[in-house]
């Protein structure tokens, strides 16, 4: 298991996604101040490539340089402000996910009908009424 | 900025990169061990969708609940051991893009034609020979 190749692919990764928060945020700030650059901005960006965030801001920089640094700015400051809890969240997230997954697989297998509590979890059906 | 929100995304979108990392972890190790399975697998999450990781788990589950298991083991393991570093990788990565898209965006708008370095680090040429 390649653990530094891992953890530099998934930076990367946490890089991009974050750029595209940053452009999603810029978007919903112009929607108040600057209606009609918001959809400017929203639709540049559904058109260009933002899956690679460096490339994204490259090309924003040469057609709206303003924008581009606003995004850089954002994205800095959720780097700042959100990825330190990170790390907790996700591996709560894993743990519990998985346990939900071993739970949910065994229940399968054991076919238990506990219409009671399986039924509700899946269907959100209304509780018995008590008589 | 509704920054729980986006730090549950976060979270949400690092979870399924991580377990199709462990995909891609476990399908290497097969391929020491048990060549046809690793080809098996990769098959599998190269038609599944594993862009969701909870609905490709819950298949695989279905399909080969070891493989299944496997992957939750490891994806475990890698949010123990690669998470922790995020924070600083990501805080760095984006600190050190930003300046350099700065810098590239200046260089550009000053136009400075600096022949040596501009072509030495865009060309990879080799440095001049002192006389």
């Amino acid at each position: 298991m390649d653990l530094p190749t891992i953890a530099r692919q998934t930076a990367r990764v946490l890089i991009s996604y974050l750029t595209y928060e940053a452009v999603r945020t810029v978007v919903a700030q112009l929607a108040e101040t600057d209606p009609p650059l918001a959809i400017w901005l929203n639709s540049y960006s559904s058109t260009s490539n933002i899956q690679d965030g460096e490339a994204y801001l490259e090309a924003l920089l040469r057609e709206r340089q303003d924008l581009a640094l606003r995004v850089m700015v954002v994205r800095e400051h959720l780097a700042e402000t959100v990825v330190e809890h990170l790390p907790e969240m996700v591996q709560t997230g894993i743990r519990q996910a998985n346990m939900e997954r071993r739970r949910q697989h065994l229940e399968r297998l054991t076919q238990i009908p506990d219409a009671a509590s399986a039924g509700r979890s899946e269907l959100e059906s209304p509780p018995e009424p008590q008589p």
